[in-house]
């Protein structure tokens, strides 16, 4: 597979008229060369360029990671001195030819620690920002991808079902993720996996990013669960919105707002329309409830290998959806210092509309 | 405990030349400002002066996490179209009065996407690298840190020791990971942990930095296990290394040497030398046997809130050891192909010694 993407990666430095590419480790690294690096003080970089065999520049204890690869890759492994580094990443950056040449990077992925390297290799010239180049290819996904995209769904649901006896009065939000992270696990989930659940009650699910803390559920809350899977390097990133024992009226409206807002970005999902029509379809339902400032984020975002990429699903954002962009439609309602909701599927944009790979009862349920 | 750091910090960027200092999302945010958001494609930004109270760029959605802070934060959110992103960052600089100033990064964790709003900020002015000073507050733990750390050893010991039934002939390298994540959980660690568990066999036990795979485990293999915990916010970082069955006499030998070579590690490590010492006296047993060149990495490195952190036990670096300082010692011997021996311990500097924070048997124990 990686040989075909490297094939096809050809073709697109030439397009974009960068013509050289130098990626850290990062998932577009993974998409290309199915290579995995930790990204730490060693720096790893790998160079394409339209007319060689790829470079990598390496710490030679992953040396071991080169063999068995299905395609040609020129290593240039360094020890464990900082000191030797740059003049290996120069020798490289000769190999091809790249002094005085543009070699576009990953703003969103490269550090400075890296960045630094490849600067040294162009000289004179500029790096420009290349994510389009690698996301180009990666915004549409495969057959492939959306299976283990699929599964990723359904560990995830399966996960959730397993921890609800776990959601219940008295029951601190950190049990409950450890909970999900467990049952995640034993149902197949990568260990590692998109990022931590969010599991916030109360007051706490008023902040969209929260962190799961010692707060114990208390009758009256709402409590916000957003968690996901990880299939063969392919994530889900899924919401729900429970109601711990009897709540105020106005939370079970909210809900069913957030739930409308949901299923009306659901139904405007289809090829062929700006992403920002998702985003305005949810949106609407909000505003016209009266809540509209209360939304205070976009309506979704692409997924995939990453928990955010391409394509967002912003009002502004006019891409046009195409058939295998996947991405979350998650409209919520954040009321502060007192509850919020939020509720977060994952689709897929099929020939003459969406498929929605999440199926989990979206209805508000009481827990306790 | 913050607002004590923060006034540190003064000191450190005065003592430092540099005055300003940039950080995005990053382990020395959390240490001096508690402040954790998730490195995303919404770029966050905190700025800290010497004679200004610290400003923040951030999404809108993430204000809630600056309520409740125990020291003052001028705050500069921004809402989700990115055209507007720019004109923020300019306002929050304007605010500081950055134009033209040096302003430090730390270039192994900021990005591109935000070292490039920071250098928009700086205009003419270089950006220099300002990883010492944090790194100088953070490098020598005090009492607290400590025993966070100390607790994460334990919870990974407890862990490891649940997940040894798991360990037999016919088992996969992914299902001990797996089992192994599960018991970090139930024994208390946080589900963000420092790393996926390498857990490699046979040949794959040859590759320091090998990622679980199918392959089930075989009588005659190695088994290296490479785990650790997190607890509030500070991590443990071990390995052991088992045999499967009966092994081949070389690859017990190559156990004991690496053995010999932990213990002279551990005994060589005090304050007052520098951690190249360290370094030396774990490699020379290894050397002395005849497996020099097959330790391909450096004895250790600084664990913290980072897996990877200052001081690194290099041959080369002359760092002096201070108390306080913690650190792995993880002496290996991989034959290529074959198999691989690690064994990784944690310790911290004390006023005339060391104490090892791990006390797991590092004998070869044979598992079938």
């Amino acid at each position: 597979m990686s040989s075909k993407r490297l094939s096809k990666l050809t073709t697109a430095l030439r397009n974009s008229g960068i013509e050289t590419l130098a990626l850290n480790p990062s998932p577009s690294l993974i998409y290309l060369t199915g290579l995995h690096f930790h990204l730490m003080e060693r720096p790893t970089v790998a160079f394409f360029t339209t007319d060689s065999e790829p470079v990598i520049v390496l710490p030679e204890l992953e040396m071991l990671k080169l063999r068995d690869l299905p395609f040609e890759i020129k290593a240039f492994p360094y020890g464990e001195n900082p000191a030797e580094w740059d003049k290996v990443f120069l020798e490289a950056g000769q190999s091809l030819g790249l002094k005085g040449k543009r070699i576009g990077v990953e703003p969103l992925h490269m550090r400075i620690l890296e960045f630094n390297k490849v600067k040294a290799i162009a000289g004179e010239a500029e790096c420009p920002d290349a994510t389009q180049v690698v996301g180009s290819m990666r915004v549409c996904k495969d057959h492939d991808e959306i299976n283990a995209m699929r599964s990723a769904v359904g560990v995830a649901q399966e996960a959730l079902k397993a921890t609800l006896p776990s959601i219940k009065i008295g029951a601190t939000e950190k049990e409950i993720a450890n909970q999900l992270v467990t049952q995640l696990l034993r149902h197949g989930s990568q260990p590692d996996m998109p990022f931590a659940p969010i599991v916030s009650s109360g007051p706490n699910s008023a902040n969209p990013h929260a962190v799961p803390s010692e707060r114990k559920l208390q009758a009256g809350d709402l409590l916000v669960v957003d968690w996901g899977a990880a299939v063969d390097g392919y994530i889900s990133d899924l919401t729900r919105t429970f109601a711990i024992g009897k709540v105020e009226d106005e939370f079970s409206k909210i809900h069913q707002v957030v739930q409308e807002a949901n299923a009306a970005g659901r139904a405007a999902a289809k090829p062929g329309i700006p992403i920002a029509n998702v985003d305005i379809a949810a949106r609407k339902v909000i505003e016209r409830a009266g809540y509209g400032k209360y939304f205070t984020h976009r309506t979704g975002h692409g997924i995939g290998m990453e928990p955010h990429e391409d394509p967002y699903a912003r009002g502004d954002n006019m891409q046009l959806l195409e058939p295998g962009m996947t991405f979350t439609i998650e409209p919520g309602i954040y009321l502060p210092g007192r509850n919020g909701v939020r509720i977060e599927d994952n689709i897929v944009i099929t020939a003459d509309g969406a498929e929605c790979l999440s199926d989990m009862k979206r209805e508000l349920r009481t827990m306790d």
